[in-house]
């Protein structure tokens, strides 16, 4: 067992019986979406959803909406899980990806056009599971979140090769691109949780635990090690993504600043050079303790919030299992 | 001016001033989408927006709802035209098309990675626009088509090359592809007009009218002039896309039957030639006859509804302008 389902298994300890039992629904109802729409979206879907993960973020809707009934509360965690699948399936198709979680992506399977499509499915199920909910402000946070998704793609297409993408633009990405669909997971558990009231609160929550997420991300990305994150290092260098680690190694390495991304890194092996650089500059340190501070402040968050303590416990518990995936 | 243009002309004349009010908000509210959700999205946005076309979905939202407040009729129609110019982008980017109506796509401008992006943002605010409505039901029935959407495409993906495609499968891939977001903006229409009783009648106009749009589209592919369609005959075939015309000349013709579209149609000059081919077997005209029999069912099924004289002489210029269009 690796240190990630460890603490899995920690917060589903904390979250107790009910918590498995929401998960388990969850996959039920995940696996009937992807047989439920033809022979096609099945052959592809079938694959990505056995394909796994963490689930973290139907997990955040259940600890944001604890002891109330099982229906809307399913649907909206079916509802993130099928948005997040929607962009991985997009991602892959991006990247030209063969692999995911060991499995062959949809991509891989079924070629760009099959993987755009189902990507499209999957994102219009999400919609259609949540409007069974009929809550109006549940749909609408799933497409402020899905809009953000996609407008955060945008933004890093447009900051790709930069040199000069600040660091605030840069959170700015992350909280688009990531942040947006924690909150949105945090958020509507609030909602069907009957807490409308923390909404704010928990979102707030969500979203410093996604910011976070991906700032760790992007670290691993520049430090490794390759076994570790299943790729070469430095592969956000060779597609032109400027993440905080440059940013911030920029400032303090003039060759690192004139560097040309797009002449210089051209194979994994010149990607590697640069991330022994940026690492030799201190970035991949501080870069990690501003993302701590984030997870902090998610942490410190919670400890005026209304709710019973399993729950504060079991929150506590995600925001450091996000760190603890990068320790 | 052209056919199309005439048609458009003679509807918006029996749609009165307030069709052309609606149609001239829709447009306004189109172009504040496209600027309110960053600059990547306008860069890429303004460009399709202003490429324009028919409107020919948010006709058909404003024509199935006559007669009542303005904010919801034209959140329907700009939700219905959103999904569509989403679903054109993501085409673009999997067609590998530089041009639509004579401006460089997305793709062409941005690359795939923006175009796609693009393509899920505009998805996403066609249910932010919806939920604004207030309505499940709305929400629901654009859910309900652009699953549709996605799983015509998967559909066209699985029956590529093949040569057993039947005409039923044909007709089941145009209602999903095509027909299905026709029927959801009669629908909504009908909904927004006060009307949920005339949701059925009309989606089955809808449905019909977008089933003879896809298949008179198809018959163009095959039937040319070039100059018409503004692109070669037969990208269909040069795709792997089996459509109708095909499919019945291939009963007819034995070598038609035995051709490996794979290895055979590999450049323009071989698929103008197997057009030729299909021409030859009498199917052009067999597929014709096939589309207008659902024009001409569509026209039929208005004519017991209870809805005015002016509307329905409207909605059946409509279905006329759909045959104009491949006259």
């Amino acid at each position: 067992m690796n240190t990630a389902q460890a603490q899995l298994g920690a917060v589903l300890a904390a979250g107790g019986p009910e918590l498995s039992r929401l998960l388990h629904r969850t996959e039920e109802r995940l696996a009937e979406v992807a047989e439920g729409h033809g022979a096609e979206l099945a052959e592809h879907a079938t694959g990505t959803l056995a394909a796994g993960g963490k689930r973290l973020r139907p997990v955040l809707v259940f600890l944001c909406a604890a002891g109330v009934g099982d229906d809307r509360r399913v649907a909206a965690a079916v509802a993130v899980e099928l948005l997040h699948m929607a962009t991985l399936v997009h991602d892959d198709v991006l990247d030209r990806s063969e692999l995911r979680r060991g499995r062959p992506t949809v991509f891989a399977d079924g070629g760009r056009l099959a993987a755009t499509a189902t990507g499209d499915l999957l994102f219009s199920r999400a919609f259609a599971e949540l409007v069974t909910t009929g809550s109006h402000e549940a749909v609408r946070a799933l497409s402020a979140a899905s809009s953000a998704l996609a407008r955060g793609e945008l933004m890093q297409r447009a900051d790709a090769w930069s040199e000069d993408v600040t660091p605030e633009r840069y959170l700015e990405r992350c909280r688009h691109k990531t942040a947006s669909l924690f909150e949105a997971s945090c958020r509507l558990g609030a909602l069907f949780g009957g807490r409308a009231e923390l909404s704010d609160p928990l979102g707030g929550f969500g979203e410093r635990v996604g910011l976070a997420f991906q700032m760790l991300d992007d670290v691993l990305d520049v430090s490794g090690p390759t076994e570790r994150i299943g790729k070469p290092r430095g592969a956000d260098l060779l597609d032109g993504t400027v993440t905080l680690p440059l940013i911030l190694a920029r400032r303090m390495d003039h060759e690192l600043r004139e560097l040309d991304l797009r002449a210089t890194v051209v194979d994994p092996a010149r990607a590697a050079a640069v991330c022994d650089r940026i690492r030799a500059t201190g970035a991949l340190d501080e870069a990690r303790r501003r993302a701590l501070t984030h997870v902090a402040e998610a942490k410190d968050s919670l400890a005026d919030l209304d709710i019973p303590n399993d729950r504060r416990r079991a929150l506590d518990l995600v925001a450091a299992g996000v760190v603890e995936r990068y320790a």
